[in-house]
C-alpha cells in the first residue's frame, strides 16, 4: 500500500448551520422532533427562518465538522461537499481551510444556494434541525478526485450523504475506490429518521463488507438491529462490521472490535449549551486517535474529550484548542 | 409634541460581525491596533479573512446592537441602515425583526455586499475590528422615513456614522428631523480613532447644540477633552450636553446631567468572553431604563447588566433573556 497523504477523508453535505434559540412550546408549534433532523425545501426553509429568534451562523455539516475535529486535533483531514458561489459557500470554504483541512471541491453554480441548517437548540441543549440541501445536493461524482481518495488511510461518510440521489451515487463511487486502493472505510448513521428512510441501503452496505468503522448513537444501533434492548443491539450489530464505536451521550462511549470491547465515560462539562456536533467531533476524535496508532480505549477518550468541547458552546465546530485539551487529559 | 412610536430609533452601519479568534503575536503580524476599529476595502477584506481563523457570524453594528439591545429589554426600538440584497442582508434584517426591532430600511443593490466586519478576539476578550463597509457607506438620506423619526423619542447614532461621507449627511438630516420635532438625540463617540478623525465635525455637532445624551468611554471621553486626566475630561464634556454617560469598563459608569452625577460598579462576569458590544449594550440598557422613566443610577444599572450579558459570549448581540435579568437584579 502507498503511503497516507490524509489520515481521514471525509465526505458529506456542505452546510453552514444558522442557530437560534427557541423554547419546547415553539418545537410544538412548528411540529417539529425534538433531536431529530428534518429536510426541508426552499419554501419552509423562509417561512421557518421568519419565526426564528435571532441567530448566529457558524459552518456546519456532520461529515465536515469530523474533518475540522481531525484536523484541529493535529491530524491531516479532506473534506469533500458542494457549495455555491456565495457569501456562505465562501465562509463554509473559509472555515474548513482555516482549521487546515483540504477542501478543493469547487462551488457549483446551479442555481441552488449554499446548504444551511436552521438548528434550534432548547434549554435543555439539545438540537432540532431544519436543513435545506441546495447545492449540497447536488454534489455528483465528477467531483470526486481519485487520487485524494487513494491516499487517505481513512475515508469517512455521513449517513445523510444517502438523501439525496446524486451524492449517493458520489458515496458509493468513492467507497469504490477507497477498497480498490486498500483504505479503510468509515460510515455513521447519523440520525435514526435517516435509518428509518434508508434502512436497505445501509444494511445493504454493511452486508457488502463495504464498512470497515461503523459509527453509531445508542437510538441509531437500536433502530438499524430493530431492537430497543441496547446489549442485543450491540453485540448483533458488532457481529456485522470490524469496528463498531457506538456514543452513549452522559453514559459514554463503547467500542468492539470482534472479541475485544473498550469502554469510557463521559468526558465531565461544565455546562452542555448545544449539543449539535457531538457524535461528529466524537468520531473526529476516535479517528484521530486511530490515526495516531493509540488503542480503542485511548481512542474513545479522545473522542469523548473533543464532543465535550463542541457540546460547551453553540456551533458543532471547536472553538478550544482540543490538541491541547487531549494533551492535558490524556497525555 | 405628539406621542412616540417607538422609544429609540437607531441610525448605523448595517454590519455583520465575522468573529474569530486570534493570539496578540497575530495582531503584531497583521499590524493591528488591538481595541481599535480600522476600515478595510475589498481586497483588504479578502486578504486579512484568508489569514484569519474559523469564523462565526453574528450580526453587529454598533447602532444596530444598540437597537436589538433596547428592544430586548423591552423597549420599542427601530433601525435604519443599508445591507444588500444578499445572504448576509437577509441575516441582518432577519435578526434585527426577530429580536423585535422594526427596520424597513430597503436592501441596496448597488454593487456592493453587506457590510462585515471581522472581530478579532484575543485571549483577554479584547476584540479589535476590520470593517469593509460595502453597502453600509452608501446610505443616502432618501432612505430615511422622516415620520419614523418623528415618532422616536431619542434618536440614536453612532461616531462611525460620520466616517463615509454619504451617511453622514443622513445622520445629519436626521438629526434636524428630530429636533424639528422636539425629539432627543443621543450620540456615540464610538472610538478613539474615530474622534481623531472626526473631532471638528464632532465638537460643531455637539457646540450646535444638537446632542441632548453623549455616550463615551473613558478614553473616548479623553481623546475628546484632550486630557488624560479622567475627571477633567468628564467635567469639561459634561458642561457642554445636557446629559453625558462615560462607561468605564471594569470600573462601571458614571452619567452627569448638569449638576446630578450618578455612578454605578460594573455587573459582575463570571467569565468575559468577547467584549464586542460592550459599550452599545450599556447604551441600550441605560435609554431603555430612561424610556420606562427611571433615574439615572438605575438606567446606569440596567445598562451596566447588558452590557455584563454581551461580553460573557462571542457576538454583540444579547443572548439571554435580558428583561428577567434586569427584573432579577434590579427589579
Amino acid at each position: 500500500m502507498t503511503e497516507t497523504r490524509l489520515d481521514v477523508l471525509a465526505i458529506g453535505n456542505a452546510i453552514v448551520d444558522i442557530i437560534a434559540d427557541c423554547d419546547d412550546a415553539f418545537l410544538a408549534r412548528e411540529g417539529l422532533t425534538k433531536g431529530m433532523m428534518r429536510l426541508i425545501d426552499a419554501e419552509e426553509a423562509t417561512r421557518l427562518y421568519d419565526h426564528m429568534g435571532p441567530a448566529r451562523e457558524v459552518s456546519g455539516g456532520s461529515a465536515g465538522n469530523t474533518a475540522a475535529g481531525v484536523a484541529a486535533l493535529g491530524g491531516r483531514a479532506g473534506f469533500v461537499g458542494q457549495v455555491a458561489p456565495d457569501q456562505l459557500g465562501e465562509f463554509y470554504r473559509h472555515d474548513l481551510n482555516a482549521t487546515g483541512v483540504e477542501f478543493v471541491t469547487p462551488a457549483a453554480d446551479l442555481g441552488e444556494p449554499t446548504a444551511r441548517s436552521m438548528v434550534l437548540v432548547t434549554p435543555d441543549a439539545h438540537r432540532t434541525m431544519n436543513t435545506f440541501l441546495g447545492a449540497a445536493q447536488l454534489l455528483p461524482s465528477s467531483a470526486l478526485d481519485e487520487a485524494q481518495i487513494e491516499g487517505a488511510a481513512i475515508l469517512y461518510l455521513e449517513g445523510y450523504l444517502w438523501d439525496p440521489e446524486t451524492p449517493r451515487y458520489a458515496m458509493l463511487k468513492a467507497i469504490d475506490v477507497a477498497r480498490r486502493a486498500g483504505r479503510k472505510v468509515a460510515f455513521t448513521l447519523s440520525d435514526t429518521f435517516c435509518i428509518d428512510r434508508h434502512r436497505d441501503g445501509f444494511n445493504q452496505l454493511i452486508d457488502d463488507g463495504k464498512i470497515d468503522i461503523l459509527f453509531a448513537n445508542e437510538a441509531e444501533v437500536q433502530a438499524l438491529a430493530g431492537t430497543a434492548h441496547f446489549e442485543t443491539a450491540l453485540a448483533s450489530t458488532a457481529a456485522r462490521v470490524p469496528l463498531l464505536v457506538v456514543t452513549r451521550s452522559e453514559k459514554g462511549a463503547i467500542a468492539v472490535a470482534g472479541d475485544e470491547r473498550a469502554e469510557v465515560a463521559a468526558e465531565p462539562v461544565a455546562k452542555v449549551v448545544d449539543t449539535t456536533g457531538a457524535g461528529d467531533l466524537f468520531a473526529a476524535g476516535f479517528l484521530a486517535g486511530q490515526a495516531q496508532g493509540r488503542d480503542l480505549e485511548a481512542s474513545l477518550r479522545i473522542g469523548a474529550i473533543a464532543a465535550a468541547e463542541v457540546i460547551s458552546h453553540y456551533g458543532a465546530r471547536p472553538e478550544a484548542d482540543l490538541k491541547a485539551l487531549v494533551a492535558e487529559r490524556l497525555g
